[in-house]
């Protein structure tokens, strides 16, 4: 037995998220089924994050077990070739030690979400970013946001679907940036609750159409409560960019 | 009579290229529909570049006349709510003098073209960008990229179909840049011959895999023959940034 580790882009447009679903296409299962057809195998893939639908990927972890000999550079040019023509691709392949775990082993995680401020819609990133029409204020953004750096109870920024079994979690860093009609926002953490974050950018851009204050944003926090959040962005402009281990 | 500027931003995955064709759709076709629409009136619409079909482009200046009053600001509000869902965006539209033409008065016309220089397939960058596996050098491209620069018979990077006057243009600008995967290559020139930007982009290419030396570029193109063109760069990466006046 082989464990891989695979870092995989992908689009997640035409997906129902990463994890496996009933109802849907799923990237994780876009990949088990190449890998089955590439090995013979049954496989499992564990990855970094678990992503909703229309999230994307930059460099995903994820890593799988082959019992069959083949190298990684096979099983990446296999998986690349049978996963067409679905937009997932495998970036890197390697082996990996047999106790290193995509997910448990994960010591960050690192998004960022992409907003575009401008009247006018989208065109080659419709679905890979949100446009916002009103005028935002990114350096306002940025100074809220600072507002949720730190270790909180996040209640206020997690689904209702979350499956995390603490609300308490540590924010490394939550940066809001403008360049020309771009407004990036790059969030870094241990780990997220599910939603937290498309809920902070939410609020973010509510803080930058001066509709909240630093102060509103720091009042919802601190409710601890879902029915405080102001907003929730949509998937479109969220990707994960990369896992540290 | 107001004559009108617009800056426009489009997805040419969708469209036979800019300009109107019997046969398909075209960005063209996709703006007069929705300025019929706006104004009641049929207008013509002139742009400083005709794309082919697959081109993108990030500013394109084009013109268009139109009888009834409308400030320019209704103007595009109105052409980018009917544009939809086609992938075309009006991003700018201001009033300019009579004898402003989009093609006529340009001075200078800009191309960026984007290659991904890595084995994995694209993702979401499908049609967006040209995926060359085998490994460029982009420091070789750029550097056999001057012998193109300045004024030249530029026969061998001229498609069949050209319908400029002379094959004699004048290349200001031809940039290779690494930036990671990606090899950015920039041209500019007052106006450039049909495929002249993928033609030699195609060219570079072989030259960043080492299969052509900048002699047997400068070779090329003294030949003045299409035949002696090596590769022609597919429309994918291909993007019209601007045009100045």
């Amino acid at each position: 037995m082989t464990r891989f580790r695979l870092t995989v882009e992908f689009d997640g447009r035409p997906f129902m998220g990463w994890q496996r679903q009933a109802h849907g296409p799923s990237v994780q299962e876009a990949i088990e089924r190449a890998a089955k057809a590439a090995t013979g195998e049954t496989v499992t893939l564990h990855a970094a994050g678990r992503t909703d639908a229309g999230v994307h990927g930059l460099a995903m972890t994820a890593h799988l077990d082959v019992e069959r000999a083949i190298t990684p550079f096979r099983l990446m040019e296999a998986l690349n070739a049978l996963l067409r023509p679905d937009p997932v691709a495998v970036l890197a392949c390697e082996e990996a030690p047999d106790d290193f775990h995509a997910r448990f082993s994960c010591l960050g995680r690192h998004y960022v979400y992409r907003i575009i401020n401008r009247r006018a819609p989208l065109t080659h990133e419709k679905g890979l970013a949100w446009r916002i029409a009103a005028p935002l204020d990114a350096e306002a953004m940025h100074a809220a946001a600072q507002r949720l750096v730190g270790r909180h109870d996040f209640t206020t920024f997690r689904s209702a679907h979350c499956q995390s079994e603490s609300p308490v979690k540590t924010l490394d860093r939550l940066d809001v940036a403008r360049d020309g009609e771009r407004v990036t926002v790059r969030a870094s953490a241990r780990s997220f609750l599910h939603h937290q974050v498309r809920s902070m950018v939410g609020c973010l851009a509510l803080v930058g159409q001066g509709k909240w204050s630093a102060d509103d944003l720091r009042g919802a926090l601190e409710a601890r409560d879902r029915a405080a959040l102001g907003l929730n962005a949509p998937p479109d402009g969220l990707f994960f960019v990369r896992a540290d281990y």
